[in-house]
Protein backbone atom coordinates (compact mmCIF):
# COMPACT_ATOMS: atom_id res chain seq x y z
CA UNK A 1 0.00 0.00 0.00
CA UNK A 2 1.45 3.34 -1.07
CA UNK A 3 1.75 5.84 2.24
CA UNK A 4 -0.23 8.61 2.39
CA UNK A 5 1.62 11.81 0.31
CA UNK A 6 3.12 14.17 2.44
CA UNK A 7 0.49 17.09 0.48
CA UNK A 8 -2.76 15.23 1.64
CA UNK A 9 -1.16 15.10 5.67
CA UNK A 10 0.08 18.65 5.13
CA UNK A 11 -3.47 19.82 3.65
CA UNK A 12 -5.24 17.90 6.40
CA UNK A 13 -3.12 19.18 9.40
CA UNK A 14 -3.49 22.47 7.85
CA UNK A 15 -7.44 22.53 8.01
CA UNK A 16 -7.93 20.56 11.43
CA UNK A 17 -5.90 22.92 13.51
CA UNK A 18 -6.45 25.73 11.70
CA UNK A 19 -2.82 27.62 11.75
CA UNK A 20 -0.32 27.90 9.28
CA UNK A 21 2.47 28.30 12.29
CA UNK A 22 5.88 26.22 11.95
CA UNK A 23 7.72 25.90 15.61
CA UNK A 24 10.97 26.80 14.58
CA UNK A 25 13.16 24.37 17.40
CA UNK A 26 16.61 26.74 17.49
CA UNK A 27 18.23 25.82 20.72
CA UNK A 28 20.94 28.41 21.33
CA UNK A 29 23.27 27.37 23.77
CA UNK A 30 24.52 30.38 24.52
CA UNK A 31 21.06 31.02 25.97
CA UNK A 32 20.38 27.82 27.39
CA UNK A 33 22.99 25.81 29.77
CA UNK A 34 22.97 22.06 30.15
CA UNK A 35 24.52 21.45 27.03
CA UNK A 36 22.45 18.56 24.85
CA UNK A 37 20.12 17.57 27.41
CA UNK A 38 19.16 21.45 28.32
CA UNK A 39 18.48 22.01 24.24
CA UNK A 40 16.24 19.09 24.63
CA UNK A 41 14.35 19.95 27.74
CA UNK A 42 13.77 23.76 26.52
CA UNK A 43 12.27 22.35 23.28
CA UNK A 44 10.08 19.66 24.79
CA UNK A 45 8.69 22.78 27.29
CA UNK A 46 8.38 25.08 24.08
CA UNK A 47 6.60 22.65 22.37
CA UNK A 48 3.94 21.61 25.07
CA UNK A 49 3.43 25.43 25.06
CA UNK A 50 3.39 26.05 22.02
CA UNK A 51 2.16 22.91 19.89
CA UNK A 52 -2.01 23.85 20.00
CA UNK A 53 -1.68 26.54 18.03
CA UNK A 54 0.98 25.37 15.02
CA UNK A 55 0.92 22.51 12.50
CA UNK A 56 4.42 21.84 12.35
CA UNK A 57 7.49 21.77 14.32
CA UNK A 58 11.26 22.55 12.28
CA UNK A 59 14.20 21.24 14.64
CA UNK A 60 17.25 23.12 13.22
CA UNK A 61 19.78 20.67 12.96
CA UNK A 62 22.75 22.44 13.23
CA UNK A 63 21.43 23.71 16.85
CA UNK A 64 21.70 19.41 17.99
CA UNK A 65 24.76 18.76 15.91
CA UNK A 66 27.55 21.01 17.69
CA UNK A 67 26.94 18.41 20.32
CA UNK A 68 27.65 15.42 19.09
CA UNK A 69 26.12 12.16 19.55
CA UNK A 70 24.24 13.53 22.48
CA UNK A 71 22.94 15.90 20.59
CA UNK A 72 21.86 13.74 17.60
CA UNK A 73 19.66 11.79 20.28
CA UNK A 74 18.31 15.21 21.83
CA UNK A 75 17.43 15.46 18.25
CA UNK A 76 15.44 12.69 18.28
CA UNK A 77 13.52 12.90 21.22
CA UNK A 78 12.65 16.11 20.25
CA UNK A 79 11.35 15.06 16.85
CA UNK A 80 9.36 12.16 18.82
CA UNK A 81 7.59 14.95 21.70
CA UNK A 82 6.39 17.40 17.98
CA UNK A 83 4.93 14.10 16.71
CA UNK A 84 3.30 12.73 19.51
CA UNK A 85 2.09 16.54 20.44
CA UNK A 86 -0.01 16.08 16.76
CA UNK A 87 2.83 18.42 14.69
CA UNK A 88 4.35 17.47 11.41
CA UNK A 89 8.24 17.16 11.43
CA UNK A 90 9.84 18.98 9.38
CA UNK A 91 13.73 18.49 9.63
CA UNK A 92 15.46 21.77 8.66
CA UNK A 93 18.85 19.95 7.60
CA UNK A 94 19.08 21.78 4.30
CA UNK A 95 21.19 19.17 2.92
CA UNK A 96 22.22 18.14 -0.66
CA UNK A 97 25.27 16.20 -2.42
CA UNK A 98 25.77 14.01 -4.96
CA UNK A 99 23.47 10.61 -5.56
CA UNK A 100 25.25 8.16 -4.10
CA UNK A 101 25.47 10.92 -0.40
CA UNK A 102 21.89 12.20 -1.28
CA UNK A 103 20.57 8.95 -0.65
CA UNK A 104 22.61 8.39 2.49
CA UNK A 105 21.20 11.68 3.78
CA UNK A 106 17.38 10.60 2.44
CA UNK A 107 17.86 7.47 4.60
CA UNK A 108 18.79 9.41 7.49
CA UNK A 109 15.97 11.95 7.02
CA UNK A 110 13.00 10.72 5.41
CA UNK A 111 11.62 8.39 8.17
CA UNK A 112 8.98 8.56 10.76
CA UNK A 113 8.47 10.48 13.16
CA UNK A 114 9.82 13.07 10.42
CA UNK A 115 7.29 13.98 7.88
CA UNK A 116 9.84 16.44 5.43
CA UNK A 117 13.50 17.49 5.37
CA UNK A 118 14.42 21.06 3.99
CA UNK A 119 17.11 20.50 1.08
CA UNK A 120 19.51 22.70 -0.89
CA UNK A 121 19.04 22.27 -4.75
CA UNK A 122 22.90 23.61 -6.16
CA UNK A 123 23.91 20.36 -7.42
CA UNK A 124 20.75 20.43 -9.66
CA UNK A 125 18.21 17.23 -10.58
CA UNK A 126 19.91 14.14 -10.43
CA UNK A 127 21.35 14.80 -6.82
CA UNK A 128 17.40 15.82 -6.12
CA UNK A 129 16.57 12.58 -7.16
CA UNK A 130 17.38 10.22 -4.23
CA UNK A 131 15.50 12.60 -2.11
CA UNK A 132 12.11 12.64 -4.31
CA UNK A 133 12.56 8.67 -4.95
CA UNK A 134 12.96 8.45 -1.12
CA UNK A 135 9.94 11.01 -0.32
CA UNK A 136 7.44 8.58 -3.02
CA UNK A 137 8.57 5.60 -1.15
CA UNK A 138 7.81 7.09 2.53
CA UNK A 139 5.03 9.77 2.13
CA UNK A 140 7.62 12.25 3.49
CA UNK A 141 7.75 15.77 1.80
CA UNK A 142 11.03 17.81 0.89
CA UNK A 143 11.00 21.38 0.73
CA UNK A 144 13.72 23.17 -1.34
CA UNK A 145 15.52 26.12 -0.85
CA UNK A 146 14.60 28.50 -3.84
CA UNK A 147 15.23 31.76 -2.29
CA UNK A 148 16.26 32.29 1.23
CA UNK A 149 15.31 35.09 3.78
CA UNK A 150 19.14 36.40 4.88
CA UNK A 151 20.17 40.08 4.32
CA UNK A 152 22.64 39.07 1.49
CA UNK A 153 20.69 36.32 -0.01
CA UNK A 154 20.68 38.49 -3.66
CA UNK A 155 24.06 37.71 -3.91
CA UNK A 156 24.14 34.30 -6.04
CA UNK A 157 20.63 33.30 -5.28
CA UNK A 158 19.66 37.29 -7.56
CA UNK A 159 22.07 36.80 -10.19
CA UNK A 160 20.33 37.74 -13.68
CA UNK A 161 20.75 35.19 -15.88
CA UNK A 162 21.35 35.54 -19.68
CA UNK A 163 17.87 34.75 -20.87
CA UNK A 164 16.47 37.45 -18.01
CA UNK A 165 15.80 35.04 -14.93
CA UNK A 166 16.99 35.49 -12.19
CA UNK A 167 19.48 32.43 -10.89
CA UNK A 168 16.79 31.58 -8.06
CA UNK A 169 13.74 31.23 -10.84
CA UNK A 170 15.36 28.76 -12.77
CA UNK A 171 15.48 26.93 -9.54
CA UNK A 172 11.67 27.68 -9.04
CA UNK A 173 11.25 26.25 -12.43
CA UNK A 174 13.24 22.94 -11.47
CA UNK A 175 11.30 22.52 -8.46
CA UNK A 176 8.08 23.15 -10.17
CA UNK A 177 9.00 19.91 -12.18
CA UNK A 178 10.89 17.70 -9.45
CA UNK A 179 7.32 17.94 -7.83
CA UNK A 180 5.23 16.65 -10.26
CA UNK A 181 6.85 13.14 -10.00
CA UNK A 182 5.50 12.60 -6.60
CA UNK A 183 2.02 12.25 -5.52
CA UNK A 184 0.13 15.48 -4.87
CA UNK A 185 -2.69 15.74 -2.31
CA UNK A 186 -5.43 17.99 -2.27
CA UNK A 187 -4.22 19.83 -4.93
CA UNK A 188 -0.78 20.67 -3.83
CA UNK A 189 2.56 18.91 -4.20
CA UNK A 190 4.57 16.76 -1.53
CA UNK A 191 8.01 19.12 -3.02
CA UNK A 192 7.87 22.95 -1.24
CA UNK A 193 9.79 25.57 -1.86
CA UNK A 194 11.58 27.63 0.97
CA UNK A 195 11.13 31.05 0.27
CA UNK A 196 12.03 34.50 1.98
CA UNK A 197 8.96 36.56 2.95
CA UNK A 198 10.89 39.62 3.05
CA UNK A 199 9.30 40.84 -0.35
CA UNK A 200 5.95 40.60 -1.19
CA UNK A 201 6.52 41.12 -4.78
CA UNK A 202 9.07 38.31 -4.95
CA UNK A 203 6.20 35.75 -3.36
CA UNK A 204 3.70 37.10 -6.53
CA UNK A 205 6.87 35.94 -9.00
CA UNK A 206 7.44 32.25 -7.30
CA UNK A 207 4.03 31.46 -6.59
CA UNK A 208 3.57 32.34 -10.69
CA UNK A 209 6.10 30.06 -10.84
CA UNK A 210 5.27 26.90 -8.81
CA UNK A 211 1.65 26.95 -8.68
CA UNK A 212 1.29 23.60 -6.43
CA UNK A 213 4.02 23.99 -3.91
CA UNK A 214 3.57 24.48 -0.44
CA UNK A 215 6.02 27.44 0.40
CA UNK A 216 8.17 27.18 3.81
CA UNK A 217 8.42 31.42 4.54
CA UNK A 218 11.09 31.71 7.50
CA UNK A 219 12.03 35.53 7.90
CA UNK A 220 8.62 36.32 9.72
CA UNK A 221 9.10 38.11 13.36
CA UNK A 222 12.78 38.39 14.60
CA UNK A 223 13.85 38.25 10.85
CA UNK A 224 11.47 41.35 10.01
CA UNK A 225 8.75 39.75 7.52
CA UNK A 226 5.12 41.22 8.15
CA UNK A 227 2.87 38.07 8.11
CA UNK A 228 -0.09 40.58 6.58
CA UNK A 229 2.03 40.76 3.38
CA UNK A 230 1.36 36.99 2.77
CA UNK A 231 -1.55 37.16 0.69
CA UNK A 232 0.06 36.29 -3.01
CA UNK A 233 1.82 33.28 -1.06
CA UNK A 234 -1.07 31.26 -0.16
CA UNK A 235 -1.95 30.11 -3.85
CA UNK A 236 -5.63 29.78 -3.27
CA UNK A 237 -4.84 26.96 -0.43
CA UNK A 238 -5.06 27.35 3.25
CA UNK A 239 -1.87 25.15 3.31
CA UNK A 240 -0.13 27.02 0.57
CA UNK A 241 1.99 29.06 2.85
CA UNK A 242 3.55 28.30 5.85
CA UNK A 243 5.32 30.74 8.57
CA UNK A 244 7.97 29.49 10.45
CA UNK A 245 8.92 31.38 13.55
CA UNK A 246 11.59 30.21 15.86
CA UNK A 247 13.40 33.31 18.14
CA UNK A 248 10.33 35.62 18.21
CA UNK A 249 8.17 32.49 19.71
CA UNK A 250 10.65 30.03 21.53
CA UNK A 251 12.50 32.76 23.72
CA UNK A 252 9.30 34.81 23.93
CA UNK A 253 8.17 35.68 27.80
CA UNK A 254 4.97 33.75 26.70
CA UNK A 255 5.71 31.14 23.56
CA UNK A 256 2.02 30.07 23.75
CA UNK A 257 0.61 33.64 23.53
CA UNK A 258 3.67 34.26 21.00
CA UNK A 259 2.36 31.08 18.48
CA UNK A 260 -1.43 31.53 18.77
CA UNK A 261 -1.00 35.95 17.94
CA UNK A 262 1.56 34.92 14.97
CA UNK A 263 -1.63 32.13 14.66
CA UNK A 264 -4.37 34.84 14.27
CA UNK A 265 -2.71 36.54 12.14
CA UNK A 266 -1.50 34.50 9.29
CA UNK A 267 -4.93 32.52 9.45
CA UNK A 268 -6.88 36.11 9.18
CA UNK A 269 -4.21 36.95 5.73
CA UNK A 270 -5.39 33.47 4.73
CA UNK A 271 -9.00 34.42 5.43
CA UNK A 272 -8.46 37.98 3.69
CA UNK A 273 -6.62 36.14 0.46
CA UNK A 274 -9.33 33.06 -0.12
CA UNK A 275 -12.13 35.75 0.34
CA UNK A 276 -10.50 38.31 -2.41
CA UNK B 1 48.66 32.94 20.22
CA UNK B 2 47.24 32.14 17.04
CA UNK B 3 46.53 28.84 15.59
CA UNK B 4 48.71 27.41 12.70
CA UNK B 5 46.37 28.56 9.62
CA UNK B 6 45.34 25.25 7.72
CA UNK B 7 46.84 25.95 4.49
CA UNK B 8 50.34 25.69 6.18
CA UNK B 9 49.12 22.70 7.98
CA UNK B 10 48.15 21.79 4.82
CA UNK B 11 51.58 22.33 2.48
CA UNK B 12 53.39 20.84 5.11
CA UNK B 13 51.72 17.65 5.14
CA UNK B 14 51.44 17.51 1.29
CA UNK B 15 55.24 18.45 1.21
CA UNK B 16 56.06 15.83 3.90
CA UNK B 17 53.55 13.42 2.75
CA UNK B 18 54.76 13.20 -0.84
CA UNK B 19 50.36 12.89 -1.53
CA UNK B 20 47.66 15.07 -2.90
CA UNK B 21 45.23 11.89 -1.85
CA UNK B 22 42.40 12.45 -0.03
CA UNK B 23 41.02 9.05 1.63
CA UNK B 24 37.23 9.67 1.21
CA UNK B 25 35.65 7.89 3.71
CA UNK B 26 32.39 6.93 2.97
CA UNK B 27 31.23 3.52 4.52
CA UNK B 28 28.22 2.22 2.35
CA UNK B 29 25.06 -0.04 4.65
CA UNK B 30 24.75 -1.81 1.37
CA UNK B 31 28.08 -3.46 1.17
CA UNK B 32 28.53 -3.23 4.93
CA UNK B 33 27.39 -5.57 7.58
CA UNK B 34 27.02 -4.48 11.58
CA UNK B 35 25.72 -1.35 11.57
CA UNK B 36 27.39 2.29 12.93
CA UNK B 37 30.17 -0.04 14.20
CA UNK B 38 30.75 -2.02 11.24
CA UNK B 39 31.09 1.21 9.54
CA UNK B 40 33.31 2.33 12.15
CA UNK B 41 35.55 -0.57 11.98
CA UNK B 42 35.81 -0.76 8.04
CA UNK B 43 37.02 2.97 7.94
CA UNK B 44 39.33 2.48 11.02
CA UNK B 45 40.75 -0.67 8.89
CA UNK B 46 41.00 1.69 5.89
CA UNK B 47 42.58 4.04 7.27
CA UNK B 48 44.73 1.93 8.44
CA UNK B 49 45.58 0.42 5.19
CA UNK B 50 45.81 3.63 2.95
CA UNK B 51 46.91 6.40 5.36
CA UNK B 52 50.40 6.14 4.53
CA UNK B 53 50.14 6.73 0.84
CA UNK B 54 47.59 10.05 1.86
CA UNK B 55 47.24 13.55 3.15
CA UNK B 56 44.22 13.53 4.00
CA UNK B 57 41.01 11.83 5.14
CA UNK B 58 37.22 12.95 4.11
CA UNK B 59 34.96 11.36 6.36
CA UNK B 60 31.40 11.78 4.61
CA UNK B 61 28.75 12.81 7.18
CA UNK B 62 26.02 11.01 5.41
CA UNK B 63 27.07 7.90 5.56
CA UNK B 64 26.93 8.01 9.72
CA UNK B 65 23.47 10.03 10.21
CA UNK B 66 21.76 7.59 8.71
CA UNK B 67 22.93 5.71 12.05
CA UNK B 68 21.64 8.56 13.75
CA UNK B 69 23.23 8.97 17.53
CA UNK B 70 25.36 6.06 17.31
CA UNK B 71 26.90 7.24 13.46
CA UNK B 72 27.95 10.27 15.41
CA UNK B 73 29.49 8.62 17.62
CA UNK B 74 31.46 6.52 14.80
CA UNK B 75 32.39 9.61 12.81
CA UNK B 76 33.94 11.08 15.77
CA UNK B 77 36.08 7.74 16.67
CA UNK B 78 37.01 7.54 12.45
CA UNK B 79 37.97 11.46 12.26
CA UNK B 80 40.13 10.88 15.81
CA UNK B 81 41.75 7.85 13.97
CA UNK B 82 42.25 9.58 10.96
CA UNK B 83 43.94 12.22 12.83
CA UNK B 84 45.85 9.88 15.00
CA UNK B 85 47.23 8.72 11.73
CA UNK B 86 49.01 11.89 10.72
CA UNK B 87 46.09 12.45 8.30
CA UNK B 88 44.14 16.13 7.79
CA UNK B 89 40.55 16.00 8.67
CA UNK B 90 38.52 17.00 6.23
CA UNK B 91 34.58 16.39 7.38
CA UNK B 92 32.66 16.36 3.88
CA UNK B 93 29.37 17.74 5.24
CA UNK B 94 28.37 20.47 2.39
CA UNK B 95 26.73 22.81 5.45
CA UNK B 96 25.41 26.26 4.32
CA UNK B 97 22.51 28.21 6.06
CA UNK B 98 21.89 31.44 7.35
CA UNK B 99 24.12 32.82 9.58
CA UNK B 100 22.53 32.38 12.87
CA UNK B 101 22.79 28.79 12.18
CA UNK B 102 25.97 28.73 10.16
CA UNK B 103 27.34 29.43 13.68
CA UNK B 104 26.14 26.20 15.28
CA UNK B 105 27.75 24.21 11.81
CA UNK B 106 30.65 25.60 12.89
CA UNK B 107 30.85 25.07 16.02
CA UNK B 108 29.71 21.42 15.46
CA UNK B 109 32.51 20.94 13.03
CA UNK B 110 35.36 23.96 13.13
CA UNK B 111 37.64 22.04 16.10
CA UNK B 112 39.78 19.12 16.58
CA UNK B 113 40.60 16.62 15.27
CA UNK B 114 38.54 18.11 12.57
CA UNK B 115 40.99 20.46 10.20
CA UNK B 116 38.44 21.59 7.46
CA UNK B 117 34.97 21.63 6.35
CA UNK B 118 33.39 21.34 2.99
CA UNK B 119 30.56 23.96 2.66
CA UNK B 120 27.31 24.87 0.42
CA UNK B 121 27.91 28.66 -0.82
CA UNK B 122 24.04 29.69 -2.25
CA UNK B 123 23.21 32.19 0.22
CA UNK B 124 25.98 34.03 -0.04
CA UNK B 125 28.81 35.94 2.21
CA UNK B 126 26.69 36.71 5.18
CA UNK B 127 25.74 32.85 5.19
CA UNK B 128 29.22 32.21 5.03
CA UNK B 129 30.84 34.51 7.24
CA UNK B 130 30.45 32.77 10.66
CA UNK B 131 32.73 29.73 8.98
CA UNK B 132 35.43 32.06 7.83
CA UNK B 133 35.32 33.54 11.49
CA UNK B 134 35.48 30.41 13.14
CA UNK B 135 38.18 29.00 10.50
CA UNK B 136 40.15 32.32 11.49
CA UNK B 137 39.58 31.85 15.44
CA UNK B 138 40.46 27.88 15.23
CA UNK B 139 43.09 27.67 12.46
CA UNK B 140 40.37 25.94 10.56
CA UNK B 141 40.02 25.62 6.56
CA UNK B 142 37.16 25.36 4.55
CA UNK B 143 36.17 23.68 1.16
CA UNK B 144 33.58 26.10 -0.74
CA UNK B 145 31.91 23.83 -3.30
CA UNK B 146 32.31 26.11 -6.67
CA UNK B 147 30.91 23.28 -9.48
CA UNK B 148 30.19 20.08 -8.08
CA UNK B 149 31.31 16.36 -9.97
CA UNK B 150 27.89 14.89 -10.55
CA UNK B 151 26.70 14.39 -14.49
CA UNK B 152 23.64 17.53 -13.54
CA UNK B 153 25.91 19.77 -11.92
CA UNK B 154 25.71 22.20 -15.28
CA UNK B 155 21.71 22.28 -14.89
CA UNK B 156 21.91 25.20 -12.37
CA UNK B 157 25.97 25.86 -11.29
CA UNK B 158 26.67 26.22 -15.31
CA UNK B 159 23.43 28.57 -16.01
CA UNK B 160 25.34 31.04 -18.37
CA UNK B 161 24.77 35.18 -16.67
CA UNK B 162 23.91 38.00 -17.97
CA UNK B 163 27.27 39.49 -17.87
CA UNK B 164 28.89 36.24 -19.66
CA UNK B 165 30.08 34.59 -16.70
CA UNK B 166 28.88 31.04 -15.73
CA UNK B 167 26.88 31.32 -12.24
CA UNK B 168 29.81 28.83 -10.87
CA UNK B 169 32.50 31.35 -12.06
CA UNK B 170 30.57 33.99 -9.70
CA UNK B 171 30.88 31.85 -6.65
CA UNK B 172 34.79 31.19 -7.39
CA UNK B 173 35.16 34.84 -7.76
CA UNK B 174 33.46 35.21 -4.12
CA UNK B 175 35.67 32.71 -2.71
CA UNK B 176 38.29 34.30 -3.57
CA UNK B 177 37.12 37.26 -1.80
CA UNK B 178 36.25 34.90 1.44
CA UNK B 179 39.82 34.06 1.20
CA UNK B 180 41.27 37.26 1.49
CA UNK B 181 40.20 37.87 5.15
CA UNK B 182 41.98 34.61 6.02
CA UNK B 183 45.52 34.17 6.87
CA UNK B 184 47.59 32.10 4.03
CA UNK B 185 50.51 29.88 4.59
CA UNK B 186 53.07 29.14 1.80
CA UNK B 187 51.52 31.29 -0.49
CA UNK B 188 47.99 29.22 -0.19
CA UNK B 189 44.86 30.18 1.07
CA UNK B 190 42.97 28.63 4.13
CA UNK B 191 39.65 28.97 1.91
CA UNK B 192 39.33 25.90 -0.78
CA UNK B 193 37.43 24.98 -3.12
CA UNK B 194 35.77 22.01 -4.23
CA UNK B 195 35.83 21.99 -8.33
CA UNK B 196 34.75 18.35 -10.29
CA UNK B 197 38.09 16.94 -12.10
CA UNK B 198 35.73 16.13 -14.99
CA UNK B 199 36.79 18.71 -17.27
CA UNK B 200 40.23 20.22 -17.81
CA UNK B 201 39.49 23.14 -19.85
CA UNK B 202 36.92 24.08 -16.43
CA UNK B 203 40.01 23.59 -13.62
CA UNK B 204 41.89 26.25 -16.27
CA UNK B 205 39.65 29.04 -16.04
CA UNK B 206 38.74 28.36 -12.31
CA UNK B 207 42.39 28.50 -11.94
CA UNK B 208 42.66 31.99 -12.90
CA UNK B 209 39.90 32.97 -10.69
CA UNK B 210 40.85 31.49 -8.08
CA UNK B 211 44.65 31.85 -7.95
CA UNK B 212 45.85 30.70 -4.07
CA UNK B 213 42.87 28.21 -3.35
CA UNK B 214 43.53 24.56 -2.47
CA UNK B 215 41.29 22.76 -5.26
CA UNK B 216 39.64 19.58 -3.38
CA UNK B 217 39.26 17.27 -6.84
CA UNK B 218 36.28 14.43 -6.12
CA UNK B 219 35.37 12.97 -9.13
CA UNK B 220 38.66 11.03 -9.43
CA UNK B 221 38.37 7.43 -10.16
CA UNK B 222 34.91 5.71 -9.58
CA UNK B 223 33.52 8.80 -10.66
CA UNK B 224 35.65 8.64 -14.13
CA UNK B 225 38.12 11.88 -13.98
CA UNK B 226 41.93 11.31 -15.44
CA UNK B 227 44.33 11.95 -12.56
CA UNK B 228 47.02 12.68 -15.21
CA UNK B 229 45.06 15.97 -16.53
CA UNK B 230 45.09 17.38 -13.45
CA UNK B 231 48.28 19.82 -14.26
CA UNK B 232 46.07 23.13 -14.63
CA UNK B 233 44.86 22.63 -11.08
CA UNK B 234 48.10 23.00 -9.11
CA UNK B 235 48.67 26.64 -9.64
CA UNK B 236 52.33 26.37 -8.98
CA UNK B 237 51.76 24.37 -5.86
CA UNK B 238 52.23 20.87 -4.66
CA UNK B 239 49.25 21.29 -2.27
CA UNK B 240 46.98 23.12 -5.09
CA UNK B 241 45.13 19.76 -5.90
CA UNK B 242 43.60 17.55 -3.79
CA UNK B 243 42.62 14.46 -5.47
CA UNK B 244 40.07 12.48 -3.16
CA UNK B 245 38.66 9.07 -4.12
CA UNK B 246 36.55 6.84 -2.11
CA UNK B 247 35.46 3.94 -3.49
CA UNK B 248 37.97 3.09 -6.52
CA UNK B 249 39.91 3.07 -3.29
CA UNK B 250 38.22 1.90 -0.03
CA UNK B 251 36.55 -0.92 -1.41
CA UNK B 252 39.65 -2.36 -3.55
CA UNK B 253 40.78 -5.53 -3.49
CA UNK B 254 43.94 -3.65 -1.38
CA UNK B 255 43.09 -0.38 -0.50
CA UNK B 256 46.41 0.34 -0.31
CA UNK B 257 47.94 -0.93 -3.30
CA UNK B 258 44.76 1.21 -4.82
CA UNK B 259 45.85 4.76 -2.87
CA UNK B 260 49.36 4.40 -3.86
CA UNK B 261 48.60 4.33 -7.16
CA UNK B 262 46.42 7.02 -7.12
CA UNK B 263 49.48 9.24 -5.26
CA UNK B 264 51.94 8.51 -8.04
CA UNK B 265 50.04 9.05 -10.70
CA UNK B 266 48.92 12.53 -9.01
CA UNK B 267 52.44 13.23 -7.81
CA UNK B 268 53.96 12.75 -11.24
CA UNK B 269 51.14 14.93 -12.77
CA UNK B 270 52.79 17.79 -9.98
CA UNK B 271 56.17 16.92 -11.09
CA UNK B 272 55.06 17.35 -14.62
CA UNK B 273 53.19 20.71 -14.26
CA UNK B 274 55.90 21.72 -11.93
CA UNK B 275 58.35 21.23 -14.24
CA UNK B 276 56.53 23.09 -17.28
Amino acid sequence: MSPEPFASRLADHVARRRSQVVLGLDPDPARLPGGAAGARDFCLRVIEQAAPHCVAAKPQLACFERFGADGWQAFEDVAQAAHDAGLLVIADAKRGDVDATARHYAAAFLRPPIDALTVNPMLGTDAVQPFLDAARDTGCGLFVLVRTSNPGAAELEDLPLADGRLWHEAVADRVRGWGEGLPTGDGLSSVGAVVGATVPGRLVRLRALMSRQPFLLPGVGAQGGDPAALGPAFGGHAAGALVSASRSVIYADDPAAAAQQLREVVWSAWETAAAA
